[in-house]
């Protein structure tokens, strides 16, 4: 991959070239040609059909099919989008070549934009285009490396509406009130030698308050933001016979009949987050519990004691065959564990297969003895896959933080979210600040602070270690 | 992968979709629509900006940025690329959707898609469209097929070819010679009872000779054909500590370090498969040659000779730290293999910086006594990669036979093959006749046969099992 230097990274003089699509043999690849001589190095190389003159007389936002010609030679027929500046993605003139997918052609015609005078494009470089040109925010720029990453519904909403601008418009709304705070700030210190308070100090204090609820808001949802992003964590505990790995498989195995069912599709493949109607979660498997000896086990115990910290539901399976004693101290052992009021606790009565109706009336009573702090309690034979539905009902209920309002504005990057802190600690230095009377000067300040963060989210305020940290992550051809 | 049924092949009724990118994850994916609801449905997904009214409202060969909507969703802001029928790939109206290449977006889409009533493209569905709508003949659709295979500037050129119909070109005028006997037998036979020969014998002799000739150029193109299209095999030979592995690896790595040149591109790996200067080479790794009693060692050998046999250039690696006498022998039981007359012979002379300026002297003019029967002697050292470019100089070289004119017609395809050589039989049957003084009526039913295997190539007589065989082996999205 191209190093991104900040020479690169600034200039929109170069024209730009690379393959957009994903990499690999198909029907079509799509190389995207982006920058002040798009036009007429797609020009010298294609022939329009019939009377149709030259590519660069045609219209903006229109398709031709043409043969893409190496001097004499038909290097490929092609189909050829034309965008002209500022109405493309890029925000530049672009020609965008649809050719036949063949991994020979797509580097046939690369090395042909390429000696007509394009230069290959660096990861995400038509978006830092599009960035320079104004088309997209920084925030905007983040929302669509997410959008391509993005494998549930969840963190394809809160992408989708981070790329419509959505988190901007809450940074302006921020902005604009901070505004106003200098403003009455400055008024005062205007007439500073007056010694008159035009801004009455308690509106100034509900002000800040007010401003920081708001970053507060946006703050914390970052914890959801960031579970909506990687998945919700649930632990599988239990014994080792008790079923877990087969659980585990019962669960991602459907997963992946539902992802292969729609053919030419393929997913990323990560080992162990499943999908249940749109909503991410990580599964998280275990070393079983039990009271050991063994030095190793004891560490491998340990471990499932920190996964469970971690995780915020929790999946205890058990095999309807054991003893309830021996449930009784596993019970308490959890429930005595530190963080386990925050979790979902699901427990799951494997191996229902096994044992009489009878039996398992009655051990299922003896559960309900032993779990009565509101577990979830679900029979299921993981073997079999019987009542799987409704393990997946109840996680998605377990779940149910997520169920934000559509257009919320939930904070999914790290690097937002240590703006929006250092953002917020200036609002808190103002605001003890006016409670002891510091002086309009030093609370404009830390006001000019909290603004400068806000900026540094949207990349009003940028430096080249930001840009070049949030470009290095995309695709190329982005 | 579904499976082509003959309903399926022959409808043109319903509207299908596929992803026509390679599969997974990229900077964007194209979605195709196709089919008499390919507008329709595509309009009730899509949102376009301000006061420009409905997709479907728009002119054809027009570029529109838009929402894709699930109801009141954003799905994703996508470029949506309208053709209407006949001017699309497929011959009908298409619609090409340009989304985010998330995977997630991309199932999404497609999903929205079949719920709005179109339904998943089978492999090479919009091509089989095509074809049922006269926009390709089957031999340009073999020759999309191929074009995305590609994978060498020769194969390449050949499919490139094919496609713009040369090929087909050439059996039309064939076809046209056929009718022109046949009218010409024909005319003797409406005057039969009169006994008058109105086409002369002799003119009829030479038109089926002439017609027989340009049949037989063509079927024995596919020789060169086959070679062009899986690589001029190679195969390397010499006693095992010749240096023909770390030849092997030299030829292999040199291209490795070519194709990965250029980001953003990757290939499929063929193994041993290398490409110098556009041409492919299938190298073929041997055994060691030398006398043995060991059985097991003996069945490598003859595995070699029957390599050797399938070659069409051999690279005899040889040690010049070697005895002369050995290279002798090796090199009377090679000239004696049956075939040899019609291969290229390269003798490599390996390990050339083991030894001294003037010892090496003293070797190659041993070597040149031994080998005396146009052997190309190339001295290099396989281990630093010294001379390596003379070896592919001599490759190319050596592969002469395939620098033939750029419009000539190359059959690559073994179904053309078989066709050719059905049609040419009779061809045959009526030269024989010919001379025999057979009626005018078998005559001309040995013509007709002639024509209908013709008709075969360019799809004018066709078969379900024909055409599922050949639309196997797309890509979904084609």
């Amino acid at each position: 991959m191209p190093v991104i230097t900040s020479k690169h990274l600034y200039s929109k003089e170069d024209t730009i070239c690379a393959v957009s699509t994903p990499p690999g043999k198909g029907a079509l690849a799509v190389i995207r040609l982006s920058g002040p001589d798009a036009l007429s190095i797609a020009t010298g190389l294609t022939q329009l059909p019939g009377n149709k003159g030259r590519l660069n007389d045609q219209p903006a936002n229109t398709l031709h099919f043409c043969n893409l010609m190496d001097q004499n030679q038909l290097v490929d027929q092609v189909v050829v989008s034309l965008f002209r500046a500022p109405h493309s993605y890029s925000g530049e003139d672009t020609v965008e070549i649809s050719c036949h997918g063949s991994v020979f052609i797509q580097k046939r015609i690369l090395e042909l934009l390429v000696r007509e005078g394009a230069r290959m494009a660096t990861a995400g470089e038509f978006t830092m285009r599009a960035f320079l040109n104004g088309k997209l925010d920084l925030t905007q720029v983040e929302a669509v490396a997410d959008l391509i990453a993005s494998g549930s519904a969840a963190s394809h909403r809160v992408a989708i509406n981070q790329m419509r601008g959505g988190f901007t418009r809450e940074l302006r709304g921020l902005r604009d009130k901070l505004l106003h705070f200098t403003s009455l700030v400055e008024l005062e210190l205007d007439f500073s030698e007056e010694d008159v308070e035009f801004a009455d100090r308690t509106q100034l204090v509900a002000l800040l308050k007010n401003i920081s609820a708001v970053l507060e808001k946006l703050r914390d949802s970052f914890a959801l933001g960031n579970v909506i992003k990687n998945g919700i964590p649930v632990a599988i505990v239990g014994k080792t016979n008790a079923g877990k790995s087969t659980l585990l498989n019962l669960l991602l195995s459907e997963e992946k009949a539902i992802v292969s069912d729609i053919a030419g599709t393929t997913r990323d493949s990560i080992e162990d987050v499943i999908s249940i109607r749109g909503i991410h979660f990580r599964l998280i498997d275990t070393a079983g519990l039990r009271h050991t000896d063994d030095e190793i086990e004891k560490l491998g115990i340990a471990r499932t004691w920190e996964k469970i910290d971690q995780a915020s539901i929790l999946i205890q399976v058990v095999d309807v065959n054991s003893d309830p004693d021996e449930l009784t101290r596993l019970r308490n052992q959890i429930h005595g564990s530190p963080g386990i009021a925050d979790k979902q606790w699901i427990v799951v009565l494997n191996k229902t297969d096994l044992v009489s109706p009878a039996l398992m009336k009655q051990y299922s009573e003896q559960v309900a003895r032993i779990f009565h702090d509101g577990q979830i309690i679900i029979p299921l034979s993981a073997r079999s896959g019987s009542n799987l539905p409704d393990l997946e009902s109840a996680l998605i209920k377990a779940s149910g933080a997520l169920n934000t309002d559509e257009n919320d504005v939930i904070v999914t990057n790290v690097r937002h979210f240590e703006a929006l802190e250092k953002s917020l600690a200036a609002i808190h230095r103002a605001y003890n600040g006016l409670q002891g009377g510091m002086t309009g000067d030093l609370l404009a300040q830390d006001i000019r602070e909290s603004i400068h963060y806000l900026g540094e989210i949207t990349g009003e305020i940028t430096t080249d270690e930001v840009l070049g940290n949030i470009f290095k992550n995309f695709c190329i051809g982005k």
